[in-house]
């Protein structure tokens, strides 16, 4: 894995890694294309209601994610860097246009980089969060980053498994 | 001009425009290389007394900037995108790395947007400056941001062609 604009900082940084059975272009197509993303991208019993992709660095990436007991949660981010197949790169900081985005009250600002390769006939993957300071790298981990991305990716995996 | 991520917003940005009697290689030099811009950036009798530039996306703009009373002020972002001779993109809402900034107080986070193209012997030059809110962009206009913008042209050009 290159990681040629940023250095994994212990302190600051998360990472999630895990080998999938599917082909890493199946990966992509996940999280690239809202029709399949929304049936995986939020632990159930949440769900995505709705998603907006613009695939490109300054594009949208926009989610509505809505609890059990029906409250919506909103985001808008955008792309920084894409790399078909490969990588890409989204922040929590700016939204589309490259707009810094206004802090919601306790919000933490990170962004994400999600990295696939071919590994056998599956797929090594790896997602980043990089954050501004270790109280929200600690925000993020005690929100349950491990087990959150974890089930989200089993979803994404059967999901991608039955279409 | 193209704007290909962005759609300018009058009630949040702020935009300065202007013909300069220098190619647009010049004024690319002047932005884009440390030994150059420390000689322009800071309408004087304030100084840049260093500057660091990874030009890139991702990459680091670094500056700092020191008053008439010897106190500095130094400012780290990010470039976001990078055409050479045409244009380029930085924020101040990201470090290096795509790493989100933590904000000082008071801090106004802004991307900037500098586009530059060919006008008979000389360069049409538009900086626009991107901002979360309309408090930050009457706080940016507040701070001077038309002369601000112009004095720095103006000290930029005339560096310029003394090299």
């Amino acid at each position: 894995m290159t990681e040629p604009f940023f250095t994994f900082d212990d302190e600051l940084d998360l990472r999630f890694e895990r080998i999938v059975d599917i082909k890493p272009e199946l990966v992509w197509a996940a999280w690239t294309q809202p029709e399949h993303l929304v049936h995986w991208f939020t632990p159930a019993p949440w769900k995505t209601i709705a998603c907006e992709i613009d695939l490109r660095p300054g594009g949208i990436f926009r989610t509505v994610m809505q609890s059990p007991e029906g409250q919506e949660f909103p985001g808008t981010g955008c792309y920084l860097d894409v790399v078909e197949n490969e990588r890409f790169v989204w922040t929590s900081a700016l939204g589309p246009g490259f707009r810094p985005n206004a802090p919601e009250p306790d919000a933490m600002f990170f962004t994400a980089m999600i990295s696939i390769e071919p590994d056998g006939d599956g797929t090594k993957y790896t997602a980043v969060a990089i954050h501004r300071s270790k109280e929200d790298r600690k925000k993020h981990e005690d929100m349950g980053f491990e087990h959150g991305w974890g089930k989200a990716l089993e979803q994404l995996v059967e999901y991608m498994k039955s279409v």
